[in-house]
């Protein structure tokens, strides 16, 4: 490892169940070194599975957008076409058992306080999201205090009105599958920042969920894997690093031994024990990266109803008693198999299928691990931190789309990178030529409104009664809270 | 497994690195079935270890004390005493550089008004345990409230006083090794409940700290070790568990296979690969229950100079630059060997031995795990719940003295309980007979005390002007957290 020389004479274990070792793999082979790729599971892919079914479905992640260059480039690479996702007709809103038709990125707010509201709730997060660098989130000048309060006590801070909060749960649901009480607001600022913030992230058209790949995303690691050949070993979960001067040894449940090199993701790396044991912080921090809770659903239909009623299929679902908080289309790129994906309550639909991603142990949960208050600043420096010559990869590392199918591109090219070598690769990949990256603005009224707090003072209203007023809701808190 | 009988056919495989596994194997094999205990270091004890720097030296878990009957029991059947631990002098409240001498339980308040908020705090936390079941915490009134917010939340509500909250803080770094902001309200809430309340878990004289064990605590796993002879196998960590119709396959590392039962501790559990998958909410329960972080340090010195000063050796440190919050005499109970345990800044010390649990891949952190906010209403309710012939101990799963040896011993044998076998031991152990239990008594002020925000209601401060304060006080703490 002292010099490149050296790596063309040993053989390079890449594993783990994700994309991003298939991707640093084959950058790898590319650069003709010897790669073997260890696969937990009876299938590539990891976190993205396309099963069979209506041609084929995919289960896992599926979505890609603008700005997501890493997986874009591959796919481009490896022929996997994308297609839209249909947004031509209105999408839902759908509140307490209403339903509200809309058009735009987020349903539109009537009461005028609420609108103030909701307004200062999007652009604070971008505002702290731009404070926080993406590859260095702990050295944000507020990482500490941040870090340290939940999602939750930011709302309980920042949101006046329900209808405002009750939204912001949702954002968080659908994001990334947990709770606003359950994460660390240093981590969720971070995650939307550098996925280029609130409308990248949530939209479809010009941001996120905006396309799919024709045939599944399942056909990148299949095609990789198709080019590495027999150097992917299935059903090999790694239970054993040994680091020795001399060499590393992995060792895999079947017997197999192996030598050198690993990308590994974090939580999951708990399933391997070590010799030398891992440093005392990465051994803490591999308790504490819970993956996220879903199931996904679609259902099948004998017609797209919805496109009828002149809805794209796109429902945000605030209820209680809703299981799903959002839907999209999921129908064939030529119109075939009329799809919606999410939980709804069944109207004679003709197939269901579902993927409940909790119960797998090689992935945990997903879409990825989150940080729950108080572990970001401190666990998150030493992500990517290598260990002698153990490197980590996993989408969880990289840092920029991390959580998706790009950020497990990101990191297992970064990861080969590590491994010693300069591979000239084109590090922000390629755009799609057909496609131009609208850049997401601001208009006036976004940037200049005030905050609730911030229009009753301009209003004249007196400190002292807002305060008033204010004290009396903190009041009814405390009490209601500690004492019921 | 449908009747006693099968019992004897078949070899019983109790595993795991701590003392529980031990506690079962003992109780198991005492009933005439054929244990095996598979210990993944190179020593028994877990969580417990006596190293043999000065005579002895516990450098894990070694504090014990009234109502811990399961532990005390085991240890008198073992042969294994106690000593009291020195708090015969004053003991030290050390606040921002200045040193309070003190006796009694907790560090007195004499501002009356901080007096009333630090009275209230006790009083609530004592208050809500009672509402939580110690069996069963998910089923309280207030379950799903509770969990969802932080130790920080609450002490936001609660604490009218910088004094109390700064304790406060001090309370839980000393209780469960993490920080008010990482854990959930309803966990560390049931944790103080279960161990019998703010008094009896703080307290060194009638509570946890009272006693610690002549020649040490790795003692009591050692001599069970001793017992059961063969049966422990060492360096054997358990890497598969294979569930079939006619029997339990478990693999260790070295290769090892053997047949049925195991009793295993939560977090650790990610290190073994599982056939079939565990369940969705086990496994992502365990990717949820980190442990916590300490290192324990021990000073030797020529002579006890805090006793010539009238000090006991227990200190409580409220200093952002102090990396520990408390201090204990460590002296042997003959008086040789004196010692403080815990971090504190050099005075000529003769000898130092340390101790990082953080960096332990078989115990993960210690003392015990912790669950942060929204995860132990769901999760705790699967804790104790068996997975085909899978049952599960660790001193988490223990509904009493849960985090501390007392809880392992419990969890043990009720983990070999669930095994099918009636025992017939006595579930509530016996007491010391030399030493009287002193029920933990509230005087009528600490019951009748006005909390800060009743007080200035009795003293007949407006509503309004109350509320305005609080208001401002509201305000500025929003503006600070989001704009700076």
């Amino acid at each position: 490892w002292q010099n490149k020389g050296d790596l063309h004479n040993i053989r390079q274990v890449v594993f783990n169940n994700v994309a991003e070792s298939l991707a640093a793999a084959k950058v790898l082979k590319e650069a003709g070194l010897r790669v073997v790729v260890l696969e937990a599971r009876d299938r590539v892919g990891g976190r993205t599975y396309t099963g069979p079914e209506f041609q084929y479905v995919d289960l896992g992640g599926a979505y890609v957008g603008p700005t997501q260059n890493a997986i874009l480039k591959l796919a481009k690479e490896l022929g996997v076409q994308t297609y839209l996702i249909n947004e031509k007709e209105k999408l839902i809103h759908y509140v307490k058992g209403k339903t509200y038709p809309f058009q735009g990125l987020f349903p539109p707010v009537w009461n005028p306080i609420a609108y103030l509201d909701y307004n200062n709730l999007w652009r604070t997060i971008d505002e702290m999201g731009e404070k926080i660098p993406a590859e260095a989130p702990w050295t944000a000048a507020q990482a500490v205090q941040w870090d340290n309060m939940s999602m939750k006590e930011l709302f309980d801070k920042l949101c006046w009105t329900r209808l405002t909060r009750d939204f912001a749960t949702l954002f968080i649901n659908v994001n990334v599958t947990s709770e606003p009480h359950e994460v660390s607001a240093l981590w969720f600022l971070w995650y939307i920042k550098q996925c280029g913030g609130t409308k990248r992230i949530f939209s479809t058209s010009n941001g996120g969920q905006e396309r799919k790949f024709i045939g599944g995303s399942g056909q990148i690691s299949e095609r990789i894997a198709e080019l590495l050949g027999s150097c992917v070993r299935l059903n090999e979960p790694v239970i054993k690093i040994c680091q020795k001067d001399t060499a590393v040894f992995v060792e895999t449940i079947s017997g197999g031994k192996y030598e050198v090199i690993n990308a590994v993701p974090p939580g999951l790396t708990m399933k391997v024990h070590y010799d030398p044991q891992l440093p005392s912080v990465r051994n803490q921090l591999i308790q504490r990266v819970p993956m996220g809770s879903i199931i996904k659903c679609m259902m099948y239909y004998k017609r797209p109803f919805w496109k009828e009623k002149d809805y794209c299929g796109t429902m945000m679902i605030e209820d209680e008693d809703s299981p799903i908080s959002m839907t999209l289309d999921d129908t064939k790129p030529d119109g075939s198999y009329p799809c919606i994906m999410g939980f709804i309550l069944a109207r004679k639909p003709v197939h269901y299928e579902e993927k409940d991603w909790c119960g797998e142990q090689y992935s945990g949960g997903c879409y990825t691990a989150y940080f729950p208050p108080g572990t970001f600043c401190q666990f998150s420096r030493v992500l990517r931190q290598p260990f002698g010559r153990l490197f980590f990869a996993g989408t969880e590392t990289a840092t920029k789309w991390s959580g998706y199918m790009d950020g497990a591109v990101q990191a297992g090219e970064r990861a080969a990178k590590e491994v010693g070598w300069d591979l000239h690769w084109q590090s922000e990949g390629c755009r799609f030529e057909s496609h131009k990256i609208r850049p997401i603005k601001s208009t006036f009224w976004e940037k200049h409104l005030p905050s609730v707090p911030a229009f009753f003072t301009v209003l004249g209203v007196s400190t002292a009664f807002t305060a008033a007023v204010l004290g009396i809701v903190t009041l009814k808190k405390t009490s209601n809270v500690v004492l019921q």
